[in-house]
């Protein structure tokens, strides 16, 4: 320990590039916790009397733990927080936006249930229960928890159409989802990029879409990647029914121009100058345009019932029986019973909990994951800046899916197109979700019958409508411009997901993103500068752009030492950028010194931040530390008049 | 896009704290490869006339290309730099070395063939191919290639003592590291920290040492980690053989002792000031020192001999046959044959290569990586700060121990002890290996005879007085000083290794690495501090300290989002030390200014880097950049008064 502090001591706060004026208060957060936002500020306490500071300990204290008791509360219960605030324009607002995202979440339902294999009741089942658990839990008010197109793909790839494998996977994912909130995991999806996210919803839109293609034709087809669906569906596309795909095509052309109508504005363009007339009509207008799906789906049902009752057998098939009433409320089935048909033939063998658990697999995993990336989406896609609570969300959805396995739904999650239609709708707090699950128990006991008519194709013109513009080509362009690099892990996850079971897909772009990161550790940048003293001495500033870690320590430690041999001057590491170290980087930095040592190399510090200055002090470093440039070029000089006198 | 510039255009080049006097040459590494040194240097070219850079431009790229070849070669096949420069003191420096670590290798070659659960024979069989080949491809002078105490403990665990199976491994570890040597994987070993290396080395350290107490005390036992080891020796424990823990304990006594001479000087410290019998007399003592396993093997070696000659039946087991000469040149076996007895009982049963293969499994990656770490170990210990060539170093073991697997040897690497005595006894080009390979073929063609009699019990002596050095105790007390955080991945390294079989240890403790690379790319620190307009306008100055990337960029706009919440102020961000931004970050940041246009406030950007704002700018942010606080400061005093004025 032969250590120099030769100019001032360190500058405790402000270390940034100019000198600030007036610098009022001084801190920096340091964020230890894992979780949403536990940050300890560590700022300079008022100086006072030992008296007063005696008092205030422990009143401090025991505040903290009142506050800090009741504060978790309301956080994990939000409804705690907004619900004595209720008002009749919370209750007008929560009711418009519950009733019409009701209106749309049935035809939704309806056909995301057979992007999930399986019959249209299940989706409906998952679409009450769990809207009135996250009026409690849910920290959003935009979110309509339910089935959504991805989820309901996974729920495919995962189930190949087995309600009770479904039913667990809803139970299990929920409880996957509650453990990860209640580990305060809810950061993991901080390591999904921008890039890797529109690749995965990309490739599902597509994957969705192949999905429905069939139903859109009145084929059979199936598969579980792209690949897969293209090739069963033309081998089997010379079968394509005429009516199907009338009804279909009609569909989706009428569901695009509808989708324009909200945008058809008559009078001024300012909704205070709009006569009533004007005003009305702009409403209707809305509103036809975010029905849509309702109307399309009232209309071709419509259609389909006139056929039938006429005695015609309508040209496309329709989705059938639908049971009615309200699902059983029962435990997800943990095992699959075998079934025999008359004739004695197996038709589904038994699977006990192991086979369904083991036949589930990554996608346990998997399924939380994209479902808190949907849902995190429309809190951020509406939260004006507030924060979003990722811990709370995950035991919001996780409990709304333990929920929903109990009324046989599949796995849930806030919807992000219902999500918009909620927020367009004014939604006010959680509570419009009251609504929407009203109006999904009213259609499942008095509506069901009618269900029987609506045809399969106009539901898969519902999800082709929508899934196009899932694909998200628009942010090609400005990832082109702003960084090309980041559309590697973007497309690799996109072309992966297409030809891979999804899952794997996703996992790859993860990877990749997680490679990225791994390799900007380890590979930091060097600034360097040929600098001379005011004497004529020349020597050499380097300045690494970040910490000094593990991965990157040796490869500074080479390149510092590369050029140090090259220049012969004395060399100044500029610590300005390097706001942390660890144990290897000082013994790194250890054999830097003896390294500058046993060439009679001068090797100074300029700059190091007190943290780093302990890090290396714990490793008993001899190394010469300047705060300023002055003394530094003094010191330079002195060292080198020292040598050249000896 | 709305983006003003008000100040400076931006300093191109020196960004750091401090105004920098005379800068005369101004460049920034930026790193693209993931090899050893590939650095693009970007620096301002001198100004001539464009006549003269036409010519300049072809010339430089043919003179570029005959160098870089020539280069190339020069680098991958490292003989041919120093070979012609061969002199009468590299050849008497050699020379000495040479013979001095070939008097080390036959013992510790010996001894561990025991570690690996082999015949003794396969030591020396791995001890003298590699040394020629690393003549040619090896990078450093001191590495002296063939079977190390840990690479033995890693073939043990992957073989079991089946030699078919080690000399496989040999081969396909050796085409693993040829193979990352050629993609330039080498980087790898920069994401096993100082700490974990610690850790796994002082594991390995106590399980070799486990290993050899059934030699030292003459019991059988045996187990694949360290709590199966000691359960077999407790269970044989009473069966200990007074003359092999006699032999055993007063080796490792002698042997510490022995060790000790080196440092036992006479005369004055200065070697100038020495007469020539102190001369001699320290030389002495340091050559006992260093050739102390080779004199306690002789001298063992010997009363074994002595005992057996007079027809006493020695009271220590002997190490017993070992096959004279030369291992037979042949392909390493790719499948095993059944072995039956005379009874036609099974001894072995045969083995495809699939078998074969499988069963090696992670070892097949973690030998290789393992090897690297070892050898690079010795590189780096005397590479006087030169940089160590990790590429060619994977290429030079790769291909020494192909070259092994052809004369049955088993996986090598660079030994640290040997590299040490190497050092020491002057060792001055990789020459020294041809001396020590003909002294190991020497001892096979001559000497296997009289290995016979080397008790067991001092070859076990000879490990555990080197492997207690190896723990690394010393590190823990500077790293708890240092950075205590480093002792968690160290420490649960080490006890994973002891506890798991000890590839999935390593894998443990790189796992831990990496998520704490991960932890600390998610969550930077922001440095907060309130400033004041000169006249008096507060405003928040918010200066991240890192890389604006994925994992961090929601945690980063949550933070500056609050802090704008809670003060209402401006809000500046530094960006001084933001070195660079991905697309996902150009998005949040994007969502932060609208956060900020929304609630009205002011949102700044002091000092972004051009790298930076060319990703902002791809992505169409309108934001405003500012290079000094003087005009930031007058911009937000103009900024304020006209939102009072309107």
């Amino acid at each position: 320990m032969n250590q120099h502090i030769d100019a001032n001591l360190p500058r405790t706060s402000s270390d940034s590039q100019l000198d600030k004026p007036n610098i009022q208060k001084s801190a920096v957060y340091n964020i230890h916790g894992l979780g949403g936002s536990q940050a300890s500020l560590i700022s300079d306490g008022k100086k006072s009397t030992m008296d007063h500071l005696r008092e205030v300990g422990p009143w401090c204290r025991r505040k903290y733990q009142q506050v800090f008791r009741k504060k978790i509360l309301y956080k994990r219960v939000p409804v705690l927080s907004w619900l004595p605030k209720y008002n009749t324009d919370d209750f007008v607002g929560d009711l418009v936006a519950g009733f019409t995202v009701g209106l749309t979440v049935i035809p939704q339902a309806l056909a995301y249930s057979s992007i999930a294999g399986l019959p249209a009741a299940y989706g409906l089942y998952g679409s009450f229960l769990g809207c009135f658990v996250y009026i409690f839990l849910g920290s959003s008010k935009d979110v309509p928890m339910g089935p959504t197109a991805i989820a309901s793909l996974l729920t495919f790839q995962a189930t190949q159409g087995v309600w009770q494998k479904a039913v667990l996977l809803c139970f299990l994912s929920g409880v996957v989802e509650l453990l990860m909130g209640l580990f305060g995991l809810g950061f993991l999806i901080d390591f999904v990029s921008g890039p890797v996210s529109s690749g995965f919803t990309s490739a599902a839109a597509f994957i969705i879409l192949s999905s429905q293609v069939k139903d859109l034709l009145g084929i059979t087809a199936k598969g579980n990647t792209f690949v897969q669906q293209w090739k069963s569906i033309f081998a089997d596309i010379h079968h394509t029914q005429l009516g199907d795909a009338v009804m279909g095509f009609t569909c989706i052309v009428v569901l695009l121009l509808m989708r324009l109508l909200p945008r058809l504005k008559v009078g001024p363009p300012d909704a205070d100058q709009q006569t009533t007339l004007q005003k009305i009509i702009n409403k209707t207008l809305w509103l036809i345009g975010t029905a849509r799906n309702a109307i399309i789906v009232i209309v071709c049902g419509a259609i389909g019932f006139a056929m039938y009752t006429e005695g015609q057998d309508p040209p496309f098939k329709m989705i059938g029986d639908v049971p009615s009433g309200l699902p059983a409320v029962q435990p997800p089935p943990f095992s699959i019973p075998e079934v025999v048909d008359e004739a004695g033939v197996v038709l589904q063998e038994a699977q006990s909990f192991g086979d369904m658990f083991s036949s589930l697999g990554s996608m346990l995993i998997v399924i939380p994951l994209i479902a808190l990336l949907e849902d995190i989406a429309i809190c951020k896609a509406f939260a004006d800046g507030k924060s979003v609570d990722a811990t709370q969300e995950l035991i919001a959805i996780g409990v709304s899916n333990i929920a929903n396995s109990f009324v046989q739904g599949y796995p849930g999650t806030g919807a992000l197109s219902r999500g918009a239609v909620n927020n367009a709708s004014g939604v006010r707090t959680p509570f419009g979700g009251l609504y929407t699950g009203i109006i999904v128990i009213l259609a499942l006991l008095f509506f069901t019958p009618y269900f029987f008519y609506i045809p399969k194709a106009a539901l898969a013109a519902i999800i082709i409508a929508a899934v196009v513009f899932m694909v998200e080509l628009r942010v090609v362009k400005p990832m082109w411009r702003s960084k090309k690099a980041d559309l590697i892990p973007g497309l690799s996850c996109f072309i992966a997901c297409l030809a891979l079971p999804i899952e794997y897909g996703i996992l790859v772009g993860i990877g990749l993103n997680i490679l990225s990161i791994l390799y900007h550790a380890a590979r930091p940048k060097i600034h360097m500068d040929q600098l001379i003293t005011p004497c004529g001495i020349k020597y050499l500033m380097l300045t690494p752009d970040r910490s000094l870690i593990f991965p990157s320590s040796d490869f500074v430690r080479n390149l510092i030492n590369k050029h140090g041999l090259k220049n012969q001057t004395p060399v100044v590491i500029d610590c300005t950028h390097i706001y942390g170290a660890d144990f290897t980087a000082a013994q790194v930095i250890d054999t830097l010194i003896k390294d500058f040592k046993s060439r009679n190399q001068m090797l100074l510090f300029l700059n190091p931040k007190p943290s780093v200055c302990s890090v290396f002090e714990g490793a008993e470093l001899e190394y010469r530390v300047f705060y300023d440039m002055e003394h530094l070029e003094k010191a330079i000089q002195e060292i080198r008049r020292k040598s050249f006198q000896a």
